[in-house]
């Protein structure tokens, strides 16, 4: 399997480019039965989409995704599942000032020396328009998690460049363009993002993401683990630079009768594991955090080479997220439902006649 | 393929229980008439072996590779290599008053609720000692990168629970029993452990692992990136709880123009981005770390349950490494290995006629 | 990775079903730099499109091709090819007369029980419309074969029927609509298909396929062999049910003195192997010989069951290919390019330093 | 995954070399729970042993398994199961006096010309005392699916060179050492093979095998099917030239009213499908076919070249089954219980909550 598909079992395929006519999608190995119609997956690309707030790109794109195959009167047939998603405001000419440099920090190096091959516009395959199909196939994913497990996936931006913002309360995620859990912060983040706009430079972000309900027993040892195909999910998408699970790097400085969660008949007394150990599932929430980078394409002068290796600066005055992370929560909650579901599959397919000996709680 | 194998063309299996007979390794689609010796892959091994001091498990173990097959005259013949360490001291009885209790933080609950089945002995297929293969196997892949692009991987221990362990020197990595880059500092870790094995307690630790003359172009987009890959290797060791590339988290609170690494014709100026972009390695040093948890078996009381899901109240006395972070960097370095040596094998495979077009420096 | 991929490094990924909207194609894993239009695929598409003579189906398909992705300034650029093929003339109607019963042979029956869903238009994802895919996937893989290696792929009707047709010449091969070698026997072949068509029945077809040029080497042992895969490749063709090597079933009362081909200084004395020994190539051609089943969709009633388990009666009326095997060549063909390039790429990946000891001829 | 691995879910990696010091096999993805002890195995092992009579190698080995991990106290545990057969007579010396020449059909040409390397003893990979491993996998996967589904694999020797063996009863085919469903006929088959061996030659072989009470809606359209993953898998087979299923070849030849498999509320009323439909189990028996060429090791001098490439003359008088096909039987029925049960586990991964709409009979 070649590096534009991932999953066993549940089983993710994406094409496209920033400035081609369309990105889509495969998912293969959904089981059928699943009611599933455009809207759904809709409602998740909303939640992405470009040009929703002042304070990411300006980009005009709808966003609308068309179901090729793989369902039939309203439900999932267990066949692949093809989706397009038409790419609708190419400006490729706001490239052509860039045509021959690269961005510091950009892919466009580094995919122009492995190829062979540039491709200026809008950073081709590297576009983080790419996650689009991330968001699709995790709609699908989260749909069948929720309906046959019970499982709810859900994710908060947790920092935003040096603000941290605390967890609050899920009900405000979604009713501000920052997917901040906390209401009463929005006007700083507001402007903290205007002031950076004006300064043409960009950001990092912290993300957050947990899954509810997940049983225990997902998960394959010892290279397959949960939190491994997490950690992979996770750094695959665009300006990821770090992943924790649980307490993460927070556990370097615990002592083990802190770190190690108690056990009750009623359950967990802690969850600094983040919900996996071993690899598999405990049965807690499965919470990870996420660092995005600055987006590399700043109104900042800045040096770099061109084409031919010479020196040369470069500042990019294209439409761009100024911080990445703010679109992100979306994505990451899409990667972790999408390694979920597969994970949960595969369980059933070795484990489907085990009955875990305890229940908890 | 199943959770006990990893790699597409450089392809690793894995078997083996800490208190069976033996540990096992297949090493599958290493490239033929590479010299390679059972002492080229000792030699990684006695690095990570127990009972090397006293601050870490005190089981015997002479951990002494047999290489199989894969080999003829010397060389590997490019069929698969397997390869077997005998286990030698298992204490089975050292388990028996833990045999129905669980350890917090431990995997023994999890594997027992996914399987169905109860190996009390020594934490069966979720020990540690499993990364003995992975150290095996990571020795062939250094050795291959080694020879034929210079590819240079080592790493550190950056810090012992609450203490920063800067890096000094790689001179004195091998020097202490800590693989700390600082002498001076071993003192101050010994004493440390000293406490920490008289308090009963554990605790965690931070490992760096840095490749170094990785060539430009190793990775594949989107899903196949080199550091989604790195971070499921590294999220697959044991105990290990957060992944970072470069500036990790720490690119959270940082400016685009801080971040987004300027380039010159002599080559980058920093290395945020910890030597890949977009998924794709820039040529520079790739740059990992790991935080490692505190060790679950202590001999501090914790309340827990038991196999029939009552509380109950667990100490665990048998030989445990008070930290195994710091038994951790070889095993880091060695699956670092074996991801780059699969891009690299990936890479050719797609890309072997691509000449870079511009070399920097 | 799920059923409806297949490749390693050359990974094809196909979807859409024989009512839906359009079926859709991606290719993972080309190199860059290949020039690549879509004539280059259409050609190829052309040469399997249905009501291209009367012995086919009289679905009126243009099976126009469009590339969405990968491509760039007439080249792939190394990332996902993505594309789609538009249904134009589906007559769903045509099923209402079978949408409760199932045909004696055909997928419709075991699709059903597996996933419990029904979609009677047209065989859904069972139909042989699929086969589209693998012929633009085929297209790219034998465009790179012929201008990186001079591999040449071509297959030929062998038998029809009854009627067997000795191979004569390549010329005759794309100007009939039978592929025969054989032009004087096409009148005969007419003939029978004419009489056949009339009876309201079907037949089955041998479909011989050779790649020319294909260097020693090629293949992976001992499970992923290079004609471990091309059975694999074939046998997933529609109506497949038997696949030979070489000499294939005749190897059965060879000698071994006879079938072992005899090596000179200037080659090979006699291929009885079929280009394969121990899942290697050989450097001589790689031969091929499948046999297609008759097509289940037949006028002539037949017992069956319906949707309840009664007892029923079915006779098929829709637009269908009196002989699926008529059309197969370029099928056969596309899937041998296919397996040959992922297994180029495979072996240039681990032994892309090997230089091959000797060259024969 | 490379070559030396199959399998999904039900994963089954291989090592080893004719001359090296053992055969080693891990299955992965094994259902927990299942009892297994070392004599399961064996008595798979033991149907398979060379020297089991004057028409097979005198290579004398007993072919004693040992299970390293993946079972504790007589039951699997969900783990990797690794073990080993340990090689006891190697007599490296009998190849001397082919080291430097290629034996007309064998392997040794194309391994060496692959990898650059040659290890002339006894074919080192390419030796069929490979299929050791596949008989220990096939063996764990028999048992699975005898006690988990009922399913009931057997096979048949069905041609010895010119002479057709006709199935007459399963009871037969364990009492003689042909694998011959017809004891009447193992006095014909002794002179045949008694008249081979005299004179130096070898010959090929036909071999049957039927697997019982599969359930219907195994297998994962389109690429993924049942019947190709089968024929891939016996196609790997060493010596294997052809695959069929169900009518194979003969279906060519048919008309679709003859070929068809009509049903009835009772089911199927012929099997000229051999159990599959569109790659999917349709609930009758699973029933294959392969073709198995003459062995290559023959005393009958032959023409080839040496390791300069100049022109030589080769006989083999090492100790070589006249006939590979042979012993066949158990290695063909091992490996279609390997895909069998890759293929369950799948199924129930995706379709788990399936419930077939009829059952007929």
């Amino acid at each position: 399997m070649s590096g534009n598909s991932f999953g066993t079992l549940y089983c993710v395929t994406s094409f496209g480019e920033s400035h081609g006519p369309a990105y889509g999608g495969v998912v293969d190995g959904c089981p059928p039965g699943l009611p599933l119609k455009s809207e759904d997956i809709q409602k998740e690309l909303d939640r992405r989409k470009p040009g929703s707030s002042r304070h990411v790109t300006q980009r005009r794109e709808s966003d609308t995704v068309e179901i090729l195959s793989g369902t039939y009167d309203g439900k999932t047939t267990g066949t692949a599942i093809g989706f397009l998603v038409r790419n609708e405001d190419q400006r490729s000419k706001d490239y052509t000032a860039i045509a021959d440099t690269f961005r510091p920090g950009h892919a466009d190096y580094t995919y122009w020396q492995k190829y062979g091959i540039r491709d200026p516009r809008g950073g081709g395959r590297a576009s983080a328009r790419e996650t689009v199909i991330r968001v699709a196939a995790g709609a699908i994913a989260k749909k069948w998690l929720a309906e046959r497990y019970g499982v709810l996936i859900r994710g908060y931006l947790a920092q935003l460049g040096p603000i941290p913002v605390p967890f609050k309360s899920w009900d405000a995620v979604n009713q501000n363009a920052f997917f901040s859990s906390n209401l009463e912060m929005v006007k700083e983040l507001e402007t903290f993002m205007d002031n950076l706009r004006e300064s043409g430079d960009s950001v990092g972000a912290r993300v957050n993401v947990v899954a509810e309900n997940v049983p225990v027993g997902w998960g394959e040892p010892v290279y397959g683990r949960l939190d491994a195909e997490i950690a992979a999910a996770m750094m695959s998408i665009n300006a990821v630079k770090g992943v924790e699970i649980g307490a993460g790097f927070a556990s370097v400085a615990q002592k083990g009768s802190e770190h190690g969660d108690e056990m009750t008949p009623r359950g967990f007394q802690s969850n600094n594991n983040g919900g996996v150990l071993g690899g598999i599932s405990t049965g807690q929430p499965v919470s990870v955090s996420i660092a995005l980078k600055p987006t590399s394409s700043i109104r900042v002068p800045r040096r770099t080479i061109n084409t031919k290796g010479a020196a040369a600066t470069v500042q990019t005055t294209g439409r761009h997220d100024p911080c990445v992370g703010i679109r992100a929560t979306p994505i990451a909650e899409a990667m972790l439902a999408c390694v979920l579901m597969d994970q949960a599959l595969r369980h059933r397919g070795q484990c489907g006649d085990v009955v875990p000996p305890v229940k908890l709680k």
